[in-house]
């Protein structure tokens, strides 16, 4: 029997799950009452924090608003309706000129359910996910709810974060790795991996019976007229390869939570249907919007992926700009990783929102520690260069500043 | 090493996940090959495998999609926006009496990711969740992907499915039991728990330190003038009840995927959270249409109401008249579980789709096992009467045609 004492001296009777401890906060959100007070003491706040685009949601899907004519908001069918699932097979015709049957695409909310699902379908509690670091910081959330460990293969600033070759790789390998994600165009690097490094992957996985799962969000988002490569044109990937995709970033439209998993093995697919059933549908709404936007066609990105290449080029030409500021050009997504001459980022994150400001005015941005499992990172920001042209340059003008009075404190 | 030949014995190369294999089919969906071969066939059928209502949409929450002014379909808050979060704490005060603040109310999608964020909450990889069957099948579901084992506690129909006494429930305990979940209403019983049964769970849960998850998406339902109790108006559950709410059913919204996670256990309330922040954001556009429905009064919800009681008078009355059928008058939600005069009612449901029809008509339900851990309910089935008066009269004749055929062969 346990005593007063040591139930007294426990987490408490009720006590939440091991899992529920281990879920990691948001490192975007993380300082986020440091902005909200800064604002409240009338401080404006740029935040190269966070990846959400100000670009217009397209037209055509806005419209498809007031053309909702049903008068019950029913269930979809947990794949996806029909109507949907056809629209993104006539986006990877046009895209990727693959034909992909609707039993290999299911739609998700977002490309965040269907990082959960292929994690839940490749592997169990215990196992490894091996990652490319640093990385979208929610893959630690959505493994630690699956129960998975992850295990970083560590990618350098110095070499553009582009892939460590295989023997690397070779190294992460345990008889408990079932996974490999990988994020392409990168989220929170901006690296663009070449089809080689793709094929290198690939044929770890293959070699070692790993699902990989690439997550291509970004897709759109490439520049100096690159192309990215979706895990889907590779060759011979059939049986172990899980596509992420989502609508939030190519259609600027985060809020209608729309995505698809994409794979053409059977069994993986059915038990991702198994899973959609359980939640019953992805949201109808978002799907009804969605019909037709696949018909935007390669001047509507152009113009988007013009837009995000300038404001590219501003903040890295303002960011190397600064003395000791270190980053390679990113080639695509709209996030960048740029090292710091200081030895803590996150204290100069705080700096920025609690002690600095200039002309009424600050910058706020993501500590690079918590897009690393390893220790790494601690003199890094992830920068989201979403904002306009004028508010980048006054951004990066403020950074300047900021460390500038930083470092002679 | 693993020879060659242990490889080429193995499950498969790539072989998905011990939980991906456990992942239960949906037991409403399973026959839905043999509806789809039935209406190529040229069959109608009436769909009472599913609750999928016909009301329709407040005009309210419709008129809402025209209102939407934002250039720009952004993240929302995780928790929610707040204009929704307002929407919910309003509904809860004229509806429940209760001043819920907003840092323990969370957005989530539908009321299916609630349930899989208390689960993960709560419990870990092997732990047991409590569960009243025969269950909303889909707590299996979630059950499998937070890797919880299911342990029943029975209910029976011959006492309208309320719940067992508190020992039965004692009997289920074990050093791996971390919560309850029940549902109130009832799918796919009907039944509506009342508030000493609620007392009696509350206090079992409280007696040994096990979370109390109630999910209440069918709360408007309940008919002959009773009033569903929330487990929130329990005395002295603070530190162990989570509520599941969504608004689904209540505006006859299914599609729109929203609920909500409630709970005045901070600490509860923060892993879900940070699980919320994991995803990014609950629906936008569902949020934004949502908001204004809670002035919908009692009005609105006793019209709905007095239509689904003729509805469930129509169909008790009709089953009950049938030889051989048994079951109480379903007090709340839009389902029963009715028994039926045959060995196996699956076999049954199958003659119904694939053997039987009457006037090129026949109907379609879901057979009572999917909702039990047990092996019971073969002789069950559960239907929902979602349809409109007539059609529901002409499901009840075909089923006692159906049944008259099918035990004369």
């Amino acid at each position: 029997m346990t005593s007063l004492h040591e139930l007294e001296a426990s987490a408490g009777a009720f006590s939440v799950s091991r899992r529920g401890t281990r879920m990691p906060s948001s490192p975007i959100r993380k300082l986020a009452p440091l902005a909200d007070a800064a604002k409240a003491r009338g401080t404006k706040v740029y935040h190269l924090n966070i990846g959400q685009p100000d670009i217009e949601t397209p037209a055509c899907m806005l419209d498809r608003l007031g053309q909702m004519v049903s008068k019950v908001i029913e269930y979809s069918p947990s794949t996806g309706t029909p109507e949907f699932l056809r629209s993104m097979q006539r986006y990877y015709e046009r895209r990727l000129g693959l034909t992909i049957p609707q039993n290999q695409i299911l739609a998700t909310t977002g490309g965040s359910e269907a990082i959960l699902f292929a994690f839940m379908a490749c592997a169990d509690e215990g196992d490894e996910v091996i990652v490319v670091e640093p990385f979208y910081a929610n893959y630690e959330a959505f493994a630690t709810m699956a129960g998975l460990k992850v295990v970083p293969v560590t990618s350098r600033g110095r070499d553009g974060f582009h892939m460590p070759p295989r023997h690397v790789w070779e190294q992460k390998l345990t008889s408990k790795t079932r996974c490999v994600i990988i994020c392409n165009p990168g989220n929170p690097t901006g690296t663009v991996f070449r089809r080689e490094e793709l094929q290198m992957v690939a044929g770890f996985c293959r070699d070692h019976n790993l699902f990989l799962i690439s997550d291509e969000v970004y897709r759109e988002f490439v520049y100096d007229g690159q192309k990215a490569t979706s895990v889907l044109e590779l060759d011979d990937v059939d049986q172990f390869a899980i596509m992420v995709d989502s609508l939030s970033k190519r259609y600027s439209a985060c809020g209608i939570r729309l995505g698809a998993f994409v794979t053409r093995n059977s069994e993986i697919y059915n038990v991702a249907l198994r899973m959609a059933q359980g939640r019953l549908s992805p949201p109808g709404i978002a799907q009804f919007m969605a019909v037709g936007a696949e018909s935007l066609g390669d001047e509507y990105t152009r113009g988007v992926v013009e837009e995000y290449q300038r404001r590219r080029d501003v903040m890295y030409e303002g960011l190397t700009s600064i003395p000791g500021v270190f980053l390679r050009k990113p080639e695509g997504a709209f996030y960048c990783m740029a090292k710091l001459p200081v030895e803590s980022a996150e204290d100069f994150a705080i700096y920025l929102l609690s002690e600095f400001e200039d002309r009424g005015e600050t910058v706020m941005v993501a500590p690079g520690e918590g897009f690393y499992s390893s220790p790494l990172g601690r003199d890094e920001i992830r920068i989201a260069y979403v904002l306009k042209e004028p508010d980048l340059r006054r951004s990066v003008e403020l950074l300047r500043l900021a460390l500038e009075r930083y470092r002679s404190r």
